[in-house]
């Protein structure tokens, strides 16, 4: 009899974000599923790493075929103490999210939930992050539900190429309103901030961050053009970040 | 007259980190110099950004062509405070470094120079970043600066392609023994992590995370072969992160 698939899950949003309980009961059916989270919110923490402060692993459940756990750490924390600590033999597969709010376009590069799936792809595992349009705690994930399952099955069925994962975005509409799924790239957007200053009561000056997300290019072929049309967005993504197009010509400036 | 360039540096290991004081002295030349960075060391805190707690900005020198701050905050929350808050005009390039230690292969997803120079580049502004292969504090720079040099007035002269930044890393060896500058790839590369289990004082126990870099590919056209070759390695890099070549296998999972 085959062996159940090992499957590592963590977010972005914390160990008791609804979007990764909606996400553990969709997963449970697929095989062996281990979360490993952060045990308090940590978007836009990135791909950061925690190597100047000790990590704390704390064991919540620990059941035949379901344990979870929280961490002190980051999403990419949580993925490595889970590969090197928590888990008894290689993860199959890791999934990330559901995350409370997109990361369509650039927004990959601000993500806990997708640096958790650069993680996994970089040691080998066939990985996948998801977000649901839906910045609010009280997000309803339900009608992601079929399209998660489709892609999480197709993911364990067919494996991902060496070096790609996935990353999924689902609009936060009725469930008969969503058109399917399309396989794109990553849109041309970024942020405009604003920073709102402040007086502390001391006298002193302090910024706090705002901004609004900016599409600058949304072709047919973009995840961004997916979301507006109601569809599911999945991007491949790699972490080979070489930009091919401009070896050359940067090279003619230094010979 | 021409309109001098103005020049926005920054880096992870903060304003007081000698690579930086290195790379101040070496653009000053070059135009209008703004640095704002880190007021304490911030190296793996990747892109990370701040939104959950306000940002302080410290005025430390104010000359005619020559500003320096400090900002409680991240790499990334520097250039964008920078752009937003502390710069009168749009700036023209944005230089990062020089970090103390490598961020070629891989590391460029837990740099935060590397994330300083992608939200340059990310507003549209000429920008590189700069690492040489010593991780001490008292590393010495002496021996990159005629390449640093280089490298910036080409950037200045030529400007970047869009959507491109540079990733420069430079073996730390003496002057005479570098062998020039190689335009290259990102190679193949990740961290073998390990984690030091101690118990504290209350008995129970945490993790200290280290690790060691596994190259897993180092061709000739690659920025760790350059390294390991006494050369200067450049390698464009781009923030659309999309693996073109799985568009249509991971399509063809939907159809």
């Amino acid at each position: 009899m085959k062996r159940k698939p090992l499957i590592l899950l963590t977010n972005d949003d914390s160990i008791k974000a609804p979007g990764l309980r909606f996400l553990i009961d969709i997963v449970k059916p697929f095989g062996k599923v281990v979360v490993v989270a952060p045990d308090r919110p940590q978007s836009g923490t990135a791909h950061a790493v925690t190597v100047n402060h000790p990590l704390r692993l704390h064991q919540i459940v620990k059941e035949k075929d379901y344990e979870e756990y929280s961490c002190n750490g980051t999403p990419a924390d949580c993925v490595k103490l889970a590969f090197k600590v928590v888990l008894k033999r290689r993860a199959d597969f890791l999934f990330s999210g559901i995350n409370h709010g997109t990361n369509s376009s650039i927004n990959i590069i601000y993500s806990g939930t997708m640096a958790a799936v650069f993680e996994g792809a970089l040691a080998g595992v066939s990985s996948a992050g998801f977000s649901l349009a839906d910045y609010r705690p009280e997000a309803d994930f339900s009608s992601s539900a079929p399209y998660v399952k489709k892609i999480i099955s197709e993911v364990i069925r067919q494996k991902l190429p060496v070096g790609v994962c996935l990353n999924v975005n689902i609009p936060a509409i009725p469930e008969k309103k969503i058109r399917g799924i399309k396989v794109c790239r990553q849109a041309e957007g970024t942020w405009q901030e604003d920073f709102v200053e402040r007086t502390d009561p001391h006298g002193k000056q302090y910024y706090w961050m705002t901004g609004v997300f900016i599409k600058t290019g949304h072709g047919k072929d973009t995840d961004e053009w997916a979301l507006e049309h109601d569809f599911v967005a999945v991007v491949p993504v790699q972490f080979d970040f070489t930009a091919y197009d401009a070896i050359d010509p940067v090279s003619s400036w230094f010979s």
